[in-house]
This record gives C-alpha cells, sequence and structure tokens, in this order.
C-alpha cells in the first residue's frame, strides 16, 4: 500500500487548493468534479518535463515544481485565458516521500500565485517525468489565438528574455539554493502570465508563449497568421545577465509574445510592463532590423543536445 | 525542426476526430477550445503508462496506444460521464515516424472507438511513457462517486475479469499479432465502458473501475461509502483462460464495479451484460463467501515488481 500512503501525504500538500470554490470533488475518485463557469469555452494544454532534459533532476525539488506548473500554465496565458484547473501525472524511480512532498509543495505554491487549483494526479514508477495537464476558461469567442496577426500590428513582449537560457548557458541550473541570481530566478521562477489575460481578450490580435526562442515562437505565430515580422534588436528587454542571442535563440522565459492592431493604444499595455519590439509585415519572414534570419535557432526538443535545456 | 514535421504527422493521424462539433480548435495553438455543454459538469482525470512497467516496449505500437487511451478514458466511465476530449503527452526516445504515428493510430482508434476527440498534445524526448489527460461531462451533481453506497445495495461488475491480469500472468503480453487471445484481448483491446453511463447516472449509488485488482477497488469503494462488502467467488465472471486468483489480485481489465439500492431494478444492468456478484454490509472489510479478506493482493505501484502489469 506504499502507493496509496504516498498519495495520501501528496495530496495533504494540496488541500488548501481544492477548497477553491469550482472544485466540486478533489483527489480520492475515479475523477475530480468541476463546475464551469457559464457562457465559457474551456482551453485545454499538456506539457511534460523530463529529468536531465528539462530540468536538472539535482534541482530543489520545489524549484522543479514550481517551475513545471508554471510552464504548463503559462499556455493558458498565451491564450488570454482564466485560470480553470489543472493534473498532474508525476512518474519517479524512487518513492522517497519528503522529496514527492517538497515536489508537490513548489507545484501548489505556483498554482496559488496563479490561481490554478491541482484538483487530480497519478503516480507511476518509472524515470523522473512530470506531465501537467492545464485547463482555462475564456467567454466564448475570445481566446487569443495565433492566426489573428495581420500586417501593421505591432509586436509586443510582455517581459524582459534570455534569463532562462543564459542560467542554462552558463550552468546556473546546475547548483541553486534559496537565493537565486536572475537568470536563475528567469529559469526556476517563471511567472505565467495570466494577470494580462483581461487586457489582452478583445484587444491583443494574436498570441503566443515564449517557449522555444523568440525567434522560433514569432515565426509560429507569423506563419498562423500568413505574414511576416521586423523586429528590432535595440527594443528587445534581456534579463539582467541575459544576451542578445539567449533571447533570440533557445528562450524559454514563458513571457508572452502577442500582437496589438493598429487602433488599439498600446499605452494599457506599456503600463503592464510589456514592450514594443516591431511590427508584422506582408513580406513573409523573419527581420532582425532589417536583415532576414532563420527561426530554427530556436529549441527543438529532438535536435537539441545537453541537459536541462 | 524534426519535431514539428513529427508533431504534425502525428496531428494528421487525430484529423478526423476533430471535426467532432465541441471541437472549436484542434491542434496547433498553445491550446485547444472546447465547447462545453450547459448544465453540466466537467469531470477531469489523468493517467500515464510507463514503458516496461505498464506495457511491454515491444508490443505492436497500435495496441499500446489503443490499451493507453481507453485505460485513460476508464476513468471517465467510472463517472458514468459522457465522453469530452483528450490531450496526450508522449515521451519518446528515438522519434521514429513510422513507430510513433502506428501508435498515433491506435490512439485514434479507441478515441474513434467511444467518441472522445484527441485535441492537443506533448511531444517530449525521454523514456518512453504515454501521459493522458481525459475530461468528460456530466449534468450537474450527476457523477457516479465512490462514497454513496450504502448497506443492502447489490454489488456489480459490468462483465468478466482476470483476463488482463491472466495475459501479464502467462506472459500472453509479450509477443503479439493481429490475432488475438482472449486474455491478450483483455489486456490489448480493453473498452472503457462509457456505454453504460446513461445507466448508470440516477441509478447506482457508487462505482470506479477495476484498475488495481476487484479486492483492491471495492476495498476503496467501500472506505469511501463506509461500508464493507461480501462477495461470492461463484459469482464472479471471469475472462476464458483466467483464473479467480487473476480477478480478485492485480486484475485491470478496466470493467466497473458499481452498487445498485435495493430499490433500483436490476434488469436493465443484467440485460447490458452486467452481473451480481455480492452486497454492501454495515461490517466493515471485504468478504469472500463469509471469509474476511486483505485488499492488499492488488497492484501497488511501489511495491509490485515485474514489467508490463
Amino acid at each position: 500500500m506504499a502507493e496509496f500512503r504516498l498519495i495520501d501525504a501528496i495530496v495533504a500538500v494540496f488541500d488548501q487548493l481544492e477548497a477553491a470554490p469550482a472544485v466540486v470533488l478533489g483527489p480520492g475518485d475515479d475523477a475530480a468534479i468541476l463546475r464551469v463557469p457559464a457562457g465559457t469555452e474551456v482551453v485545454a494544454s499538456i506539457d511534460t518535463l523530463v529529468a536531465e532534459r528539462h530540468f536538472p533532476a539535482t534541482a530543489l525539488p520545489q524549484q522543479i515544481g514550481y517551475r513545471a506548473l508554471m510552464v504548463a500554465a503559462s499556455d493558458l496565458a498565451a491564450m488570454a485565458a482564466e485560470p480553470g484547473y489543472a493534473t498532474v501525472a508525476l512518474t519517479l524511480d524512487t518513492p522517497d516521500r519528503e522529496w514527492v512532498c517538497d515536489l508537490a509543495a513548489g507545484i501548489a505554491e505556483a498554482a496559488e500565485v496563479i490561481g490554478l487549483p491541482v484538483v487530480g494526479g497519478n503516480l507511476a514508477r518509472g524515470p523522473l517525468a512530470l506531465t501537467i495537464s492545464v485547463q482555462g476558461y475564456v467567454p466564448v469567442g475570445t481566446a487569443l489565438r495565433r492566426d489573428g496577426g495581420r500586417p501593421g500590428d505591432r509586436v509586443l513582449v510582455s517581459g524582459p528574455l534570455g534569463g532562462s537560457a543564459a542560467a542554462v548557458r552558463t550552468g546556473a541550473v546546475a547548483a541553486t539554493g534559496a537565493s537565486l541570481s536572475p537568470v536563475q530566478r528567469a529559469y526556476f521562477r517563471p511567472l505565467a502570465r495570466l494577470d494580462l489575460r483581461t487586457l489582452l481578450r478583445g484587444q491583443a490580435s494574436a498570441g503566443l508563449d515564449v517557449s522555444d526562442g523568440l525567434l522560433q515562437d514569432l515565426d509560429h505565430l507569423c506563419r498562423a497568421s500568413a505574414v511576416g515580422a521586423e523586429v528590432r534588436r535595440s527594443a528587445l528587454p534581456l534579463t539582467a545577465g541575459a544576451q542578445l542571442e539567449d533571447a533570440l535563440g533557445a528562450s524559454d522565459d514563458y513571457e508572452l509574445c502577442f500582437t496589438v492592431p493598429a487602433a488599439v493604444p498600446d499605452a494599457p499595455f506599456l503600463a503592464a510592463g510589456c514592450t514594443v519590439i516591431g511590427e508584422l509585415t506582408a513580406a513573409l519572414g523573419i527581420r532582425l532590423d532589417g536583415e532576414p534570419v532563420a527561426p530554427e535557432t530556436g529549441y527543438d526538443h529532438f535536435v537539441a543536445t545537453g541537459a536541462a535545456s
């Protein structure tokens, strides 16, 4: 019965979150039961983080858990959704109760920051990995998609980029303690930008989160919208300690990249800490200060090598 | 860009399913968008199957995929839910396009059988594992939970048990071809019993799916309902080729075990192929033909040894 005792200990960590009014029934049955707000659509996404591939297994379990939940929830932010709920599937080789409860505490902390109750999960024995399924809600027809960008729309990012990639590049992800440098913070304590959801809905024309590098993600947006983009290097906001290449390449900062039509004032976005970095163009492809660039410098899960990226 | 080409190939396999009317937006954006029926609650569950632990890696990828989707969806059946949608997270070491597309075809086939569109997913490099998140809908307040059983309720199972455990015990899961024996079929082609949902809602008092062995699962139901149970050995329906111990112990046949109050006629359940195997009792604990038994003979994910169980 080791499995069920461990599950009980994990569930206890999430107890407070399950008190959210939308949660009719939390963990313990075959499935959780949730209330869905009337007049909304559900948005749904799933993400896996594999040890030594997406995080160093030596990191503090709280940090691994915190980051995993934020990474998954970032896809809800990218749709401008209200947070709904999450389920967590954990695979691990050794059922070390303290380590697992610390991991759960990290997940729970992140979940509390963004108001996303963890309502169920699965525990399996195997190589260390975390898969998190997230659901959110949007008023019908208001989800922020990738395909609404038009030539002339401004391109914005929601915060500084490159910190996470710089942390990987410099090895700063390997050894962490309670006190984190700015690049370590970008890696281990990203914030799913759900705080921007009401600002984005009905105002932004397209958007996504920066999870594979700015150039590659912007290319995804441009292809979906059948447009190109012009980006100014000097406009890119960088995390302290990050270089331009960190931001353009394999960055997974989980900031949002979104576009705003000319008719929409950008003052509210600037006031929220967002930055205009360029414009969408009718000409396809991405240009940096007028020069065409290849988006393939971003992160590819099957081509990239090395741990923790 | 190997990752995105492989994702495109996988997404193409699911194309038809995404045409379901509830799917506003399928794969390709940060998240899928779904319509939720008015007046319903969402039920949500997540399951992971790890290679060599939950399935033999040498099995045909179609069979692995088919089983994985059914195993996950069985939790929706256990709540008497309408099928909603699924998201699939796949972790694999070698991005073999043919193998992955065959796996996806198996998932898609199972999804089509039960009407559960696969609307999104994640692809990561790492040890082979599949995590599937499933969501379903129930009219508000009608989900079948574990905690509604009362003394005197009859205990039923929805179909024959033990086939899956017998397939593992006899090594029949290791080598499979297009033609399957009954026990291989129980293992590789389980059916999530969503077909029973309207029969169960408002009629059954409690229920769950048999995923850890009948005794252990019935013990879960009894503990949640604060009752005991009396089961008759001779009443247990067995898969051809299975022994009684296969059914009682580590069986994961994904049939349902549920309870029906005395006031509810059992004829509709019997007509649907269900079998009465015993009754709930005020005395706690589970008894087989009057003899107390320990439920711990079921499957424990951290205590059990050996592959493919």
